[in-house]
């Protein structure tokens, strides 16, 4: 998603000088038709956390942890990508529940700072030799809502401890994306529906553009955390729309820390 | 489960020649404490149906299908084990609700019954060479529902035709119960997650005693649905206690056409 100003209109909505949330690729200027446009308040906060965590990225944490994962006081969620913008918000949405909230993330700094700025529990590197044993040691009741944004051995990791009736919504798994054929063998799927089954797992994936009907909830959640200073939010930002494509090799790879933006201008709503 | 008749009883509750359902396992006689039995209607039916249609089959079917996989008129719903016990009810049921309804099953002679006793659209025999492609060919707008019941190559075949926000309920997964290992790759769960992620599917095990709940709602529909003929079922009696071992050995190899039933005696509503 883009935020920009707008430079010139014929469009009877919009004006010279507003802010808007599009979507308009990766680019200095667009013209625009007006559709798929969005108004942003510039008192509402920093214009670059329409991006992130009040953004699609916020609402995505939001549905998937509410909406399907039903958390209740006392259960333990476990978070991938924890130290991410979707993943550190799901947690933080969860430590408001009432929850237990377990982060995993791929390296140390990002480990360190979802416990301390995002206040998790806990925050477990995947990368280390024993991660394994450490995610069993951190849930000694079980996991009860694995939120997963990325596949592969912390998905395994997790679904080993669900608890019966446990909810694991699927927003993501970039540990996958870069795949061009099947992993080999053995075929782990029987092991999974058979976990499915006899602990009777709810495994759901989900989009955000499905959910629109939660925006006005979130904002309004939302808005009242970050207020409260009860969520917190961390922004990657890189100058120049030339690192662009460097910066998104980079997330998928796992890089980044934090929200990965481009600016590609000062934010006006900054410089107040 | 069984259906028994009481003999002697010092229970307050329980009278000589009242019919109980309960899970007594395979013997000819029990000592019960009378935890855990039920007083059936001898009026109500066939004592039989309570093992089947009436019973925890039905009840699984009912919830599986209406709860979980939630059908909307004109959906495709696509049943495995479509001949059993569960599965024909899944279909009836399906149908009842506007939709169309496709069985799955392991030869030409339950493909049949399926659809001329039980009303299925169609019903494929997996075991044929090009059953994937009848697969498609059946269900040439996708399918919404699948009710998973067997796992292995019905599963895969399912799946890949699966809508945007469809359901599986999952039942069971009898292809797989004898399995003492992982198939040989490739390892397909990242196909699985790929599907579930981008077609936001929605995959839910479930156990019928976890639903208990539902069982006065069932009770009153199904009844309904048998007595106004809407609903059929068919049942595979064996005589003698002595051939449990057997018949349960073909259940799980499928040979069984209709509910697996053990007779060790008559069945005192038969004789009206």
């Amino acid at each position: 998603a883009t935020v920009s100003s707008v430079v010139a209109s014929n469009h009877p909505k919009f004006e010279p000088g507003q802010l808007v949330l599009g979507y308009s690729g990766w680019q200095d200027y667009e013209v625009s038709s007006g559709k798929g446009l969005t108004w942003l308040d510039p008192d509402a906060g920093p214009v670059s956390t329409a991006l992130g965590v009040m953004g699609m990225p916020g609402l995505t944490a939001y549905v998937g942890l509410l909406d399907i994962g039903q958390p209740k006081p006392g259960e333990t969620v476990v978070v991938s990508s924890a130290a991410g913008a979707v993943g550190s918000v799901a947690g933080q949405i969860a430590r408001l529940k009432g929850c237990r909230t377990m982060g995993v993330a791929g390296t140390a700094e990002k480990c360190r700072y979802t416990v301390q700025e995002f206040g998790f529990e806990r925050c477990l590197n995947y990368n280390d030799d024993d991660f394994v044993e450490q995610l069993k040691d951190a849930c000694p009741d079980g996991i009860d809502i694995y939120f997963e944004n990325v596949g592969g051995k912390v998905f395994d990791a997790a679904c080993a401890l669900m608890n019966t009736a446990g909810r694991i919504p699927v927003c993501g798994m970039i540990s996958r994306y870069n795949d061009t054929a099947l992993p080999e063998g053995p075929d782990t799927l029987p092991r999974l529906m058979r976990a499915i089954l006899t602990r009777r797992l709810l495994v759901c994936g989900f989009i955000i553009t499905d959910h629109g009907h939660r925006l006005g909830d979130f904002l309004k959640d939302m808005g009242g955390w970050l207020e409260s200073g009860e969520v917190h939010y961390r922004e990657d930002v890189t100058a120049g729309l030339e690192n662009a494509v460097h910066v998104f090799q980079g997330l998928l790879a796992g890089s980044n820390t934090g929200k990965a933006l481009i600016r590609v201008s000062d934010d006006p709503t900054m410089k107040r």
